[in-house]
């Protein structure tokens, strides 16, 4: 991860703002052949996309998907894939007052400080509209990964609203898709609902945790000891707008763990070694196992709300502010088809680097 | 971070293994015109260095530094150096059956997976021992920002062993460096040496969590959007042997929160602007505010322990595995100057990266 | 230089094919405050565009730079900068049997034994079409150094046309803007007009000489052994289409000259050291010297001549190709401002890099 | 290509300068499991190594190579191989006013610019061996080479040594290793030992040119448009000491044919497309064609010469300098070997980055 450019031999390389004229992002190093259309593509941005619901912002954007380059006759040609989607609902307002003041929370203070500008009409490049350019990305690494892994999965969930957790013992896979907050337990939806409506009426917003899944990833997957699957993983998470913490497996809980609570005992399955637990989350020492992956992190909740906070303007005078406009009562929503997305390219990235170093031939157990 | 190497133009590489002859460093791209000796650099190698009280492994390695290049009459001269530790203690023992045998929550196993590769001498690359070459590195960033940023400080300690956390209200700084566990709060050092003792009679282990404090940071460090100041601090932790989870200021907890809880008001200071709170943990948009930057981490305890587990042997046999030889009990203490080197490091990148990119002119606020 | 990217902190990646769309470059790590309109990058564009004389490809393109990002109330966020250009007469005509047939010294077979894929309609991304991304990404480079080194000038030229080359007793700087070859001699111009009508009309090729002379260059920049900005220059022209060779100052004639004659004597001048010569091209260890940087590269001549040639198809058989369409007889044309926007880009990286690790602050002589 | 490392994902960093204690590389990515000892690498260490004939410099260096990681067993573990070379006869002697003076032609005036350090002992970083840990480096590429790529081969030998050129109708392989100048043609070698003993005795110095020759390279290594094979190759070149220009195939004589001459018909051979020439260098778009690639680079003469050169010292002042001391009457030599090993590191760079994208399915040609 790098400027705006994340990964090593299958590199995506993000562009644009919120109140530009359209973003995107540049797929570097797809394999060639791998089937690709702007319909497998607009499948995740819909998942992303504002204004589905009450619970996300109402700014209406298509998110339509043009790929640019990099296809020929319905197939990735093995050269950069430009992918671009226009801002269509980039409203023209009166900023007022705002454009001088600083939204505590907010990134518009350290681009200031940074860069001695100030993109005052929506967070620039700091604005959650970046992510759709992740989401389209993340699409060409879900195509080639259908195609080079078929079994492999990834799939994001929330598992908990502000102090509202979800109950494990109501995981169901089957309800992610049913419900507008990505949550495997209906009655943690029913319930978040009523919560979120509440807190969107009053102007306030709230934070969220987050899980991935990641089934069927070949083991032996990431490298010691600065390209480790799960450093990669963390700080592909940790990029995403909001997002505070990162864990893996266990995470910050292990902390609390003795060795003997800790370790996954091992035994020998039909397909190879199987853990009697997943402390590890699927990686050992940088390199996947063959496990499930779980990754987990929280997103904090957005700063634009109705409550007057104190802050000051550009010339140092204190004052106050109230940020009304378009915002996402919990961010964290459309954070799942976003760590998706960065998941798939980070697990595409890997494979690579892996048939690269290895040929894919590995060290085999038993057998 | 990719491969053996991080930073983008203050780079690190670090190679060797816990048994080979000897392990080190290469750092490229600092700044010409540095002063630094080897004496500089143990002093914070002192620090990590194995066998110095009875809460850390027993093997006895004198860890002293040798500078092989980049320094010339004292000074650096902007060309790489080259840094090297010899293995002193790379006790030859008999492995027995363990050189067969997969160690429950070790990377023995993944490591075997991905090359076909088994050392079986101590963790080869997987090592706690590589992490020596880290904090050598760490120490030549170290003397590098004295110079550029004089009032910069990093620090690093124990803010919880287990299930046992520090009381915040007897924080004291002097403390950390006066007793084993580089914790603030003595009274919980005293209660940790018990408990320490304890496990490691039992030849068991526990997990830790570690805080680092970064003060005097400038604002303005960081880039959007994958180059992120907190992104490179949670892959330089994540990165690390054993971590399992990052935090940034408020870290998972930030879930919890509502956006009037969260955000940090901003006020006007004689230096700058000031914030009421420090929920961004010094960081918004990836961008350092200036103020104190907090990151935390979990160490999950070491995989070496002498309560029997279960295991499978390299042709997929089921059997048991008891692990002695010498190890840490607590492996998050020797973690916490190794947390500080990876931090002094990426700064120091970041400091340079922005100094490439801004040539240090920055948006003034107020004045 | 990698993949589709080049720069270490200014950093262009471009896309795009010859038949596609569109085709773009992203300019990521440009210094923030840079004034930067389509119009300021269209002046470089329209230098390089074809179909402007007889003497390049009738293929009318208006090569209209639109940019989508990074630019912010006329000026550089310091984010990422998107330069889109539309393809407008990718004509759509019958490829006949030459979707089958490989064209000897052109890229396709290549292409397909990589990647398995044929794009047959006019050499994909292999086409100098991409070259335009590149000229656009240049005109942010002229930008900003323009702004950072005022009196920074980056000048190319044609030497030589097939085995006609210029008389440099009559080199003329002004006479290189009013000719359709760039060269700086007009009676070379004249008589390369006639000289490529003849080739033109019977459909054949010639290769070409091109120089770059890079005035007001600081002292300083490259960076030893494997950063040198030498190697970055050749590399950047190697990079470009039909270049087969590429030499810096005395080039490839420094293998004729003994020791004596080979130094560049050194005096003191009244604002650093002067050179009696120049055979070093500028760049002594890779770095600058504040002298004139001469480089030098050699333009094959097309392959897409009506000569027939044998050849094969995909399936093996032999067959004939002759190749029909709108060609450059002569590309080095066109090459002229691509290698200018090679160079800019390449001189503002080690700018930037430069003033990462040393401040600027370099060793004074005198004074 | 950049800072101190090249490569992608088989990556090579040197550090250590000609009077420190010690030089080395580390290399970085290399695939498990290859048969590697110190003997394999000294081969080509010996092959380099100064003092060998009256032809070199007199400096006396063992050049004897340790690895001291990276090897378990006799195989490459795919960690971090680090090489390490003693500098043994850095003589300590009287520098006297060479100090104070910068050489013509050398490096110790940019170097002087851009850092404001001086190691005035012989070139520090500048000096050419650094490239002995080029030599071993390239030796790892050599012995994973032989694995993956068992009928490749890389040679360069010596094709002009100032002016006089070998007569290509004697090039006689099995030469090459048979006099002290790596050149095919044994006339030339006993003409040479006359030509250079002369300059030699008269404290002169002179340039040379070198071909490389890779036989046996698959088709389809290389990339567009930024990773091409013969930009890397050129820049491998390019980055040895005193390279002042590069040529891949016909190279900068291209400039002078017309199409008809230039492109290389193609037939269908049993193994595949068979060209009736090699105008081409093997390289067609980037990409290898499966042919002999073809790489030509010029040596400038060493500026370390017995003649007066005039001169300036640090503080301006005019002087004179004649550089004795212990240097290559012709570095040509010993860039042959170096080539060798850049070249080696580059294809298997290639190699694996080739498997990565494509996982070596092509494109079939025939079949």
């Amino acid at each position: 991860m790098s400027f705006n450019t994340y990964g090593h031999v299958f590199r995506v390389t993000t562009w644009g703002e919120s109140h530009g004229p359209a973003l995107g992002a540049t797929v570097d190093g797809c394999p060639p052949g791998v089937a690709l259309s702007e319909a497998d593509l607009q499948v995740w941005l819909d998942r992303r996309k504002p204004g589905q619901n009450r619970f996300t912002t109402q700014r209406r954007e298509a998110d339509a998907v043009e790929i640019l380059s990099g296809i020929f006759e319905g197939v990735t040609t093995g050269t950069p894939i430009q992918l671009m989607i226009r801002n269509t609902d980039q409203r023209s307002k009166d900023y007022g007052d705002i454009a001088e003041k600083f939204r505590p929370g907010h990134a518009d203070i350290t681009y200031w400080q940074k860069y001695g500008i100030r993109d005052y009409r929506g967070g620039g490049r700091s604005s959650a509209r970046e992510t759709a350019a992740r989401v389209a990305a993340g699409g060409v690494a879900r195509a080639a990964l259908a195609q080079l892994v078929p079994g492999l999965s990834i799939t994001g969930y929330m598992v908990a609203m502000g102090e509202k957790d979800i109950d494990r013992s109501r995981f169901d896979w089957d309800e992610i898709g049913r419900n507008p907050f990505w949550t495997p337990d209906a009655e943690a939806a029913e319930a978040w609902a009523g919560y979120l409506d509440g807190l969107r009426k009053s102007g306030s917003s709230v934070g969220a945790l987050i899980e991935l899944s990641i089934r069927g990833c070949p083991a032996g997957l990431g490298a010691p000891v600065y390209g480790k699957l799960d450093t990669d993983l963390a700080a592909a998470c940790m990029s995403i707008n909001a997002v505070k913490g990162v864990e893996i497996g266990e995470g910050m809980a292990a902390a609390r763990l003795t060795g003997e609570a800790n370790a996954d005992e091992i035994s020998m399955g039909p397909d190879g070694p199987v853990f009697s637990s997943n402390h590890a989350g699927g990686i050992l020492g940088g390199i996947s196992t063959g496990q499930e992956i779980v990754v987990r992190f929280a997103v904090k909740p957005t700063s634009s709300i109705l409550t007057p906070r104190k802050t000051i303007t550009r010339s140092g005078e204190a004052t106050e502010i109230v940020t009304k406009g378009r915002h996402d009562p919990c961010v964290g929503i459309r954070a799942v088809p976003v760590a998706e997305a960065m998941a798939a390219a980070v697990i595409m990235d890997h494979l690579l680097l892996d048939r690269a170093q290895t040929g894919g031939q590995r060290g085999l157990i038993g057998g």
